[in-house]
């Protein structure tokens, strides 16, 4: 195998990348300029050196602790649990929390194996008791994973004075009712608030 | 701008990876395997280093001649000449064409500043010559600029004692007639074939 066969293959391991996109990228790559491509290389190598995750939140950064956990001006009262740290990323461009995350890193899978001493669970009740956390939330996604995953950590935090909820679910703002699911109708009936 | 934001630009500078792909890549990366992200990264650093033009077609291969061109059971009389190199890996799958190839890397484009000096056709009556071709196929894409190539090559060509041809254009095979464009549909009746 040759080595444009190799990068075909190796791009085409990426999420959401084919064989055809790889050759496309490929290439791409072929007729780009070498800073570019040089850089890109490196930027790549260097994934597993120089990022690592914040000792407090699990999020990814650069240095011990994020960039969020090293902010002293955020609520500490208040503890978000995502699944991934791009979920983080995510609930940011709200501009609607202003307290910490806590990354877990995947969720409940008993199928495929996945368990609690799997997820980031072990820091999360020692932060609640540091931090003198009052609210919890759970911004796990609405899955039977997220859903369990939600289940077992107000379970694992019943004995500790905080209060838990769950993001709220329904119609997506701008959304249409024609195009809702059943179950979104459903649930953003029973959850209806008032006017 | 961060490590990861890097990355995540960088990434999105690919042909069909837009900012989202590119977040989810990153993201991927750094939940992959140090090995598959080492090599991934050294293969694309590898790109310009590694990979050249085949001095003979223009093709991208590692050696200065490419295995095509190298390969010396093919019709030497034959020579097909694409705009790209990721055309001669396709009209290879179709088994059907044994000479060899000429890679152009780009059509002729007034309008985008690309002249006949911009494409490698200096090589080509060399070629031809050379290998006292007999027949040229002009396999451009079917677009007005792939046209104009074709025309101009055929023009350059015409002292030569050599057969000028192009791909056939019609309807696809599996095709439906209802899915059919105007344009290709009048170049199928065009180039009707005796039954």
């Amino acid at each position: 195998m040759d080595k444009l066969d190799q990068l075909i293959h190796a791009l085409s391991r990426l999420p959401g990348v084919g064989k055809k996109s790889a050759t496309r990228i490929s290439y791409h790559l072929l007729r780009s300029d070498i800073g570019y491509v040089k850089t890109l290389g490196e930027l790549i190598q260097d994934v597993p050196v120089s990022i690592r995750r914040c000792k407090e939140c699990g999020n990814y950064c650069e240095t011990a602790r994020c960039a969020i956990c090293s902010d002293l001006r955020r609520d500490r009262k208040s503890i978000c649990v995502v699944e991934q740290p791009q979920d983080v990323a995510v609930l940011e461009t709200s501009h609607e929390f202003n307290g910490y995350y806590h990354v877990l890193h995947g969720v409940l899978a008993p199928l495929d194996g996945v368990g609690p001493n799997d997820l980031n669970l072990q820091s999360l009740i020692r932060r609640i008791d540091e931090y003198a956390g009052e609210e919890l939330i759970i911004a796990t996604n609405p899955t039977v994973e997220g859903d369990t995953t939600a289940l077992y950590i107000k379970k694992l935090v019943e004995h500790l004075d905080i209060s838990v909820s769950r993001l709220a679910l329904g119609l997506p703002v701008g959304g249409d009712l024609e195009y809702a699911d059943r179950l979104t109708l459903a649930r953003s009936l029973k959850g209806r608030t008032c006017l």
